[in-house]
């Protein structure tokens, strides 16, 4: 082309387009919620990398690393007695080139008083899908 | 060159050399808790990419996004009385292209029967520097 392109469109060709990389990270995140809310492994094994550089905080936990211990804690939780239903708000998706991370309320139904968990996750592309790489979420302090 | 390339080489070309990568992301992640410890917002300001889908969480906070939000998140910590002085140990660097994610324990010295901040901290590459784009800390229960 001897047209000189914009700098919209020198952004499209070198990242794609943002809303449908944006799109592709939130159905990603909303499976991975999915997943943690129905206590469903196979589809929690489905939603992360499998590599040993994957790791996850749950609330009040040490940071675990790798896969195996990271899917271990989804058994341990999924078994538990803990609630794991939560209506999420406040999502945010970012997007810089084939990384992502999303920030999102988890707002636990069942718990007294109510209870947020602030988490971040991190997400890499892989091929057409964005597989986790990272999970940390940490209770938020009630309001007094 | 007419010899084919091993899959290291490869590995090499495209993403550079994981060991310079890995050592330049702990001097930023280095640089960040010395500006933490040292309560200086010049190098606090320095560590960071300063826009607007930067996010922080700090320990029982809610997650703070944009620079604005949270450059004033440190000058309020770094005004305040709580300890800043901490013992970084079990640190983990994974880099994947031009992102790269690290998590620490926070160890703060000076807080009664001593406490653990998990954290997770994400760069990006700019140029011959990383920059962090996200942080998060919680706190590790205390095992009784």
């Amino acid at each position: 082309m001897d047209e000189p392109t914009d700098d919209d469109q020198l952004r499209d060709d070198e990242h794609g387009d943002d809303s449908v990389d944006e799109a592709a990270v939130r159905a990603a995140n909303r499976a991975f919620y999915d997943a943690f809310e129905a206590r469903d492994l196979d589809a929690m094994s489905d939603a992360w990398e499998h590599t040993d550089r994957v790791t996850c905080t749950h609330p009040g936990w040490r940071t675990l690393h790798g896969w195996g211990a990271v899917s271990g804690s989804w058994f341990a939780l999924f078994g538990g007695p803990g609630p794991l239903q939560f209506i999420l708000t406040e999502e945010v998706v970012a997007v810089a080139g084939d990384v992502a991370w999303v920030t999102v309320d988890e707002n636990l139904i069942g718990v007294d008083g109510g209870g947020t968990v602030a988490a971040m996750n991190v997400f890499l592309r892989a091929g057409e899908r964005w597989r986790l790489v990272a999970h940390h979420g940490s209770a938020v302090a009630s309001q007094s």
